[in-house]
């Protein structure tokens, strides 16, 4: 049995989706793990992991629009504003996505769909960097 | 320490909720793993997975209803159109629920509670034949 | 590799999000796991869990307020109304947030950023004694 931890850090430059599936598979590939399944754990609260549409742009494009409209920034009824307009916002968005996305690994590869990428979601305004933290486990 | 993968395929008659516990607990049963972790991957980005009540199938007629709501098909802004008009609404929808849910296992059982049950959440009206990728990890 | 599962119960007072971190952390320093994951998975369907902003209770006030409104209670088309009006907004508020929570675990410790708080988040009106099944995997 193995177990393998890493941390990787993924710079946005404000809102939208950056797919991160390259990185988390070079990390499985190091791990040496071939049967099992990799954690991958976004250490923030403004931002938030997908598992979403990898082939057409134009699928993230509606993504991002829909939850503009979700949860618009600004709601007259937010108590939490003194970091900006964006700020519940991007905390209600990411508890409505994920903070972790658990991919099962066979055969040493993550045993995503065809049509499947790991996206990190930026929910803020301004450019960030923002830490992940993965775990891969088995043999 | 066991590491089990094994994959499943579920055949959808279009939008609704399809049950998948009966197969997830076989899939532990075989792995001999009494005590560890299993996850439960859905290898599609219009379809989805979630824990839901069991009982009373009125609940996830609720669920279905509401989601039609939320995500509506074919909104004026989306720009994912050319696979239909319950496309880019099926992506969100994903979204807005899980591509993965991990359980753990204790006593040779999935810890699931009494009302508990392993949804797949089709989103698509056709027809699909969606895969599963199951692993569980434990001793 | 050692594989620890541990259940724990939360009194809830009613709707709210009830911390449940210190809990989490006593059961991955009992484990003895130094390098891992654990999953933290909750076993109702009308309370669920999130991982969000731990410092100030304004961000969760607004959660709470907003999925007031994403959800309403007693939606004119629900059919499953016998237990009463927060019975099937309760099941989708879980829909949408999650079940389980899975954290990468280093140098014994979660792995959660600075301001990572594990919440449960009880969608009951009334009081509930809730529980949750923590599995920790790992060296």
């Amino acid at each position: 049995m193995k177990v393998h931890f890493e941390s990787l850090t993924v710079a946005t430059r404000g809102k939208g989706t950056y797919e991160v599936t390259p990185q988390v598979n070079a990390i499985v590939r190091e791990s040496g793990v071939r049967t099992g399944s990799a954690t991958v754990f976004l250490q923030h609260t403004s931002a938030s992991l997908v598992i979403f549409e990898n082939a057409d742009r134009s699928a993230r494009v509606d993504l991002e629009t829909y939850f503009e409209r979700l949860v618009p920034e600004g709601a007259e009824y937010f108590t939490h504003t003194s970091e900006g307009l964006d700020d519940s916002t991007s905390h209600i968005r990411t508890a409505l996505t994920r903070s972790s996305e658990v991919i099962p690994v066979a055969g040493g590869h993550l045993q995503l769909g065809t049509w499947q990428g790991i996206y990190l979601f930026e929910h803020r305004q301004a450019p960030h960097r923002r830490r992940l933290a993965v775990s891969v486990i088995g043999e």
